[in-house]
């Protein structure tokens, strides 16, 4: 099996390969082949001793979807995107890389398919930021996607792309809305939501943490372990019950920012709690309240995707995949 | 007041422009200026003596967009497009056309925004063929978008493009989602959706009509003068009442075939409903039957937009507006 993963140096991208390597999702585990491409250059995940190829690669350049197909892999994974923020600050940059870079993907997988019937899988990662305005607190699956950021634009406009080239029997493919993930390794950054990880994170290694909104802020938040494994039963899930919609919600927990702190509490104990730092933020607040609060995955959860059961297991994960098991 | 229509030979472009001259939009109605375009010469509306550019331009072409965009309208109706069938079977011209076209025009008024502040208003047509999949009987405003058709795909993308640049300033937008036209002036043509017109129109001229489909096939349907109305009303609607979303499924009415053929009878007698001939056509039929068969547009009859309350009134407006009052 040959394995493109396009997004191969972000952070759920290479947890996504390391795990490739290390746990079999086939019985021909022999025979897999990867090809890692992102804008930098992606290591090759440790241990691998089968066929690895790195690709520095930007989607929006002439030629670069066909250089990244040229293996043609039997499954592609788009996970590659400018960042919320980013393409809200860069109008031309996020459409460019979001929707272009998307599309020129697509147009370049029809090209192939028309001249050698070619037809791998495309998993393509979404986001709940397709939801937007008025919703209610728990979104079914057949909510309107009414997004309220150009990024959010992008990945819906996406979906609807996935949708239709599918339906052309252009490749069999998926769109998994992913949740905002949570504990989110490595250093603090200052996406909007950076808090959801950092008052776990933070606190976990002996440092201050700044929580910037209300403790009843209630969030959509699942484990990078729950996001590699939606990416990884999406390689092997029969596609054919998706029916006419391809593109899921993903499950998730929905919890508030105090549950959160209880279960850090049940965890590391009142001493990596008060490092938590009240700081009030308007503007961060109001961007968080724009965000999804609940989602009813009924469809992910009848095709077998999973998350964790309560925020008690997401804050073990961490501890146990970044931090070898020990707390400060 | 300058008003731009992109698509203006077609039916309903031409109705519209007809009627801006016939019905004045506002006080300041000696002041209308039109431009009217197509990809062939839209006709100047019979008398009037305003200022009337006619342009034969494709939105495909490069430049086209600025050339239309020269004298700074102050609305723009964007109704141009590859129809249902054709973007289906010519996948590439649909892309086109449909999506890059309307791109192309949603970038050119950014270009111009950024340089000059000009910010118009635009009036998109978008189609009920953004629904499809498994739906229920009634669709409420905010059910998901998920197109069965490249054309029902392309007419939701540049839903969320017009609500991404009407969120971003860079014009303000609205969004029509028209129902089926019913009845349709003209000769037949190949539609699958035509038969609807043509049990009614063929009829009322004394001539016969094919039925595909069985009386019981229920679909949602407005007038030419209805889907007019809709266009005018957004011309002067004070948008910020649209929320953060600017796209809406507009009115119409939801009835059977069999409805439709017992309003026919009141108006034109036993003697016209003969004319209908019933030649089921199993293809046909399952196209109309992945077609939304009701809405419930809440919010667009919250904004004034209205319709027609019974079938029989608009067989009544064909006959007025079309056949000068009088049936065979």
């Amino acid at each position: 099996m040959h394995i493109l993963v396009i997004g191969a140096a972000g952070m759920i991208g290479r947890k996504f390969a390391e795990s490739l390597v290390k746990k079999p999702l086939s019985a021909d585990h022999a025979s897999l082949r990867l090809t890692l491409a992102d804008v930098i250059a992606p290591d090759t995940p440790a241990g691998f001793t089968g066929h690895c190829e790195t690709l520095t690669c930007d989607l929006t350049q002439h030629g670069a979807a066909e250089r990244l197909l040229n293996g043609r892999p039997d499954i592609i994974y788009h996970l590659a995107a400018i960042v919320s923020g980013e393409a809200e600050a860069d109008f031309t940059k996020g459409y460019a890389v979001n929707l272009d870079g998307t599309r020129a993907l697509f147009e370049t997988i029809r090209q192939v398919n028309d001249r050698e019937g070619w037809k791998p899988r495309v998993v393509f990662a979404s986001s709940n930021a397709v939801f937007g305005g008025d919703f209610p607190d728990i979104i079914p699956d057949d909510y309107i996607l009414t997004p309220q950021t150009s990024y959010g634009t992008q990945k819906a406009i996406c979906e609807l792309l996935l949708a239709d080239y599918r339906r052309r029997n252009i490749f069999d493919g998926i769109g998994l809305r992913l949740p905002t993930i949570c504990v989110r390794p490595g250093k603090p950054n200052r996406a909007a939501s950076g808090f959801f990880s950092g008052i776990i994170r933070e606190p976990l290694v002996g440092q201050e943490a700044i929580l910037p909104v209300p403790d009843t802020t209630r969030h959509w938040m699942t484990s990078p372990r729950s996001a590699v494994q939606f990416l990884r039963h999406a390689a092997t899930l029969d596609l054919s019950l998706l029916d006419e919609r391809p593109n899921l919600s993903m499950p998730a927990l929905s919890i508030t920012v105090g549950e959160q702190i209880a279960a850090l509490r049940r965890i590391a104990g009142d001493k990596a709690v008060a490092l938590i730092r009240r700081a009030p933020d308007e503007a961060i607040a109001r961007i968080v309240a724009g965000w999804a609060r609940g989602f009813d995955p009924q469809r992910a959860l009848a095709l077998g995707f999973k998350t964790e059961q309560s925020f008690d297991e997401i804050i073990q994960a961490h501890i146990d995949d970044e931090l070898g098991g020990r707390i400060a």
